[in-house]
């Protein structure tokens, strides 16, 4: 990260220093990443205080960067703090037994998260290319799964060879719990992948990701496993869902509010007589974490804006019948939507 | 768990209520998972609080369990904690932000960890149940995965593999990141899994684990790909460090503490001219984390008693040669020391 952006963190915090434990926020702030350290801005800089199994390693990564590395642990981190008596932690990132060890010590305590999530709202190009990076390997895994997929495998099957080729492709690991949901399964949102047998004619509902250095990836596509001809409510819901997921693609634009993004699709499900199937938001941040800001929903004031990732989900679900979810990861650029994903498509597949 | 150790944990806590957030701590208490919900424990019993998503499934799996399963969500928690002044909460468990959250309701707060931890230190037949079939599919993933490591691979496409096998044997997910290091890589005892490929004669580390609803197995296998007839340093320093592992389960007993059970092993590999390359502790204890209490290290003075579970696992370290380190999930039963892992042979294993 830029001097200036680090500067401006630390100014919009309004505190002596930022203390930050949380990896992924040492990463986000540092570019680096190890398992344990701290990372201590002021108005004088930013350190990474590393211990010896990653001081050479960070040291090397950050040769050149605003970053300046120290080698200590705990201990170290304190007395470099010890000048300061106000301390930015992120309240949701830092848990109370860590926060009592720093009031014991004399600190006052405040919550930095507001602006990390400024900054971490808006992305920039390296962000932007780990973000394409982690869409792209999801998207390859997925092609690659297709032809892979047989009768009588279980969910879990599929859900383990989806991730063992994002991890053959180059992901650290996945964004999140891939759910891979048969038949009827689809239609509960919370379904537990499980020892369900694919047969002929299911749906299939597929919601995964990967990270890269990091920054995840989410998509979510639904096809058939065979058509056995039973499938005209499915197939019409499929294409009311497509047209919503693609409507947003086509008419949001910057400056609009999370709730008017949220509005596109849901008024297009409306208009079909769908809203009341489709029973959570349009979309949600997509960074480091697997659900950041902005919100696309309906009671989000969130104003979106060139260089904010999201989600594109809109979907349908019918208890005990099917569930249809179509999601693409997407971003803002020159006031319109971007996808991340060209290569899995969004028309229906039957396999 | 039993009505019995439900009143034991609350009391130990000395609050008015425990209010647990922490999804593991749920299952815990409850057995039951969900990625959302909270557990309220006072004199009177056990509550869980789910929501939609959860409810029914929650109800039918806590049939005739002491847990009331109680429809609604964060709302419908503080309503049953109104009569409460001080709550117990996990302190290294519970985010600053929902602290704050209960201090502004007017809860005082106390840390319910250390009788938590009490508990959980001790395992019931279940959980050593769980944990024996975290064990075995862990094994049975790696012996799946012997015959098809070959020349070429890259370390995180033998990781990926691995995790693929130990999914389809059944694996929820893994209980950590795994390593895979070849050759010198192995003696960085934090080496990131990487693209380095695997050359004829190489030393293969690999520590691993899966989780069988929500428990870990926790284990490292050190081989060799193919045998080159360089590896003399390799092959003694593998003795002493088997030599000490074994010695570890012949001479650990129950009533030890944690220091003296390090000592096992440290003095073993002392005798033998290797303790300065014994970097880090004999082992640490595995549950629904995969560190857990008790800690086998020598400043733990933990008390090892039946029904204990932790890692035996001592290592030699040599910078830039070599990194040897055998480790077993252990537990300790009728005063001695049982394995959990029996397939996979701890002799050198030269592929």
């Amino acid at each position: 990260m830029s001097e200036e952006k680090l500067q401006h963190i630390f100014e919009a915090a309004g505190v002596d220093a930022l203390f930050i434990e949380a990896d992924f926020l040492r990463r986000y702030l540092t570019g680096f990443y190890s398992t344990d350290g701290y990372v201590i801005l002021d108005g004088k800089g930013c350190r990474y205080v590393a211990d010896l199994r990653y001081f050479e390693a960070a040291e090397k990564a950050l040769a050149g960067s605003p970053v300046e590395v120290i080698e200590g642990s705990y201990k170290e981190a304190m007395a470099l703090l010890a000048p300061y008596k106000t301390l930015g932690v992120p309240y949701p990132y830092t848990d109370l037994a860590s926060a009592e060890a720093l009031k014991n010590k004399g600190f006052a305590l405040k919550d930095c998260m507001p602006a990390l999530k400024d900054a971490m709202i808006v992305k920039s190009e390296k962000e932007l290319s780990l973000i394409q990076t982690a869409c792209t390997i999801a998207e390859d895994g997925f092609l690659a799964l297709l032809p892979d997929i047989k009768e009588g495998m279980t969910e879990a099957e599929v859900a383990a060879l989806l991730e063992y080729n994002m991890r053959k492709f180059g992901a650290s690991g996945t964004s999140f719990e891939t759910i891979v949901a048969f038949g009827a399964g689809a239609s509960v949102p919370h379904h537990e992948t499980g020892n369900t047998k694919l047969k002929f004619g299911d749906p299939i509902l597929i919601d995964f990701g990967c990270k890269a250095e990091g920054y995840c990836s989410d998509i979510t596509r639904t096809f058939l496993f065979g058509d056995d001809k039973k499938h005209e409510d499915f197939k019409k819901a499929y294409g009311e869902v497509l047209k919503a997921h693609e409507l947003v693609k086509e008419k949001l634009t910057s400056g609009m509010t999370g709730k008017e993004a949220d509005e596109i699709a849901r008024g297009s499900l409306r208009a079909a007589g769908l809203e009341k199937l489709f029973t959570h938001s349009l979309g949600h941040g997509v960074g480091l974490l697997i659900h950041e800001y902005p919100r696309l929903a309906p009671a989000s004031s969130d104003v979106l804006q060139d260089g904010m990732v999201f989600s594109d989900e809109p979907g349908v679900y019918e208890a005990g019948k099917f569930g249809i979810r179509i999601e693409d990861t997407v971003c803002l650029k020159g006031g319109r939507v971007h996808s991340f994903m060209s290569k899995t498509q969004r028309e229906l597949l039957i396999l």
